[in-house]
């Protein structure tokens, strides 16, 4: 297809997608005369995700090249680019480590996954590292310096949680047909999902209000 | 207590102290002389809330002033006085109302609000107009445009997901003893628990993909 398709199929302005062409976040196309290029479907899907991760995730341009990188490395198996893709995600603040309540948050956040059972056994095992454990680090010191609740106790049932949306977000990524697509689809809805999980989280806290403290 | 005791419990500097006291956040001490002046236990609370809002939540001064106005609204009920609070909370961008996907989304929103049964019968429910609502309405709008999975159907899990957390929220808010104290601590474990779920969710999504996708 020609640019201007591309455009009216994926909703993005011919601008805006020479813009990525020019930094490199969505390939070329086959060049068919000296101006005008061909596009494909995989252009599409890419377009469709580098809008997700702009326009949606807010995330500036220069992570959205590592992510699109991550994706693009075929040196690495389908969970390999998935988790170094994920990886180049922005994250919330990295710990502190002069400040002496994250040493007592980051034993809370182990004992955590102790308590999960998440990423037990494997030496190979990514989790002690991910930028999202330095992201709970943060918000369980947070937490405790502030004096709320934040045991791995009390932790455990929003981990519960998390499991059930995880198994939810792989069910749907598993809907698409080549591991390409299912690494793209798993970055794009790790992204998107976010604001439906909080917008839930806080509608579901207005019913549960009202169900506890007006009826009753 | 007198300002250099609010500050060591609080963990909080005096110069950031005196500057939420001259912007309206904290509410003055009780003066003993012309310099001095004395601070409660409901200071040390306070402050402990703005500095959530402010250094976690990422919440601007302005907003965070909101914020409390509606927490000292004594002619609300707590549960008036949480909702209003909440409203006040930063949400994510509302539904652009010229796209012609948001209306589709608006419906699809809807649907899923009567599978989850949530706002059901009460004319005062205030769940449509919740600006939680308008973020998932804009998350929906997104995420069909470019094609990724979100009918009601899709969405219903993270819902019953969310109704678990929410649970698990409230059961925390209800430790604390007086209705000023669980307004303050539902409005501060909102904002603080925000990065709680997001980055276990992550977590949670490289364990599955390590066990669907590696283990297998």
């Amino acid at each position: 297809m020609r640019l201007a398709e591309l455009s009216t199929r994926s909703g993005v302005s011919t601008t805006t997608i020479k813009f990525y062409l020019r930094e490199g976040l969505l390939p070329p196309g086959r060049r068919v005369t000296a101006t005008q290029s061909d596009y494909d479907e995989g252009h599409l899907r890419r377009l469709r995700l580098v809008r997700a991760l702009i326009q949606v995730g807010r995330i500036p341009v220069a992570s959205a090249r590592d992510v699109l990188a991550a994706l693009a490395d075929d040196r690495l198996s389908p969970n390999e680019r998935l988790g170094t893709a994920t990886w180049a995600l922005p994250h919330g603040p990295a710990p502190d480590e002069t400040d002496p309540a994250v040493e007592a948050a980051r034993h809370t956040a182990d004992e955590l996954m102790d308590r999960l059972g998440w990423g037990r056994g494997s030496t190979a095992d990514p989790l002690p590292t991910a930028p999202a454990r330095g992201t709970l680090v943060t918000a369980i010191a947070a937490l405790s310096r502030l004096g709320y609740p934040c045991s791995a106790e009390d932790l455990e049932p929003y981990g519960r949680a998390a499991e059930r949306i995880a198994a939810t977000d792989l069910d749907m990524v598993e809907r698409y047909g080549t591991p390409d697509e299912q690494v793209e689809a798993a970055v794009a809805l790790t992204v998107l999902y976010e604001p439906v999980v909080l917008s839930l989280r806080r509608l579901a806290e207005v019913e549960e209000s009202h169900r506890r403290f007006v009826e009753e």
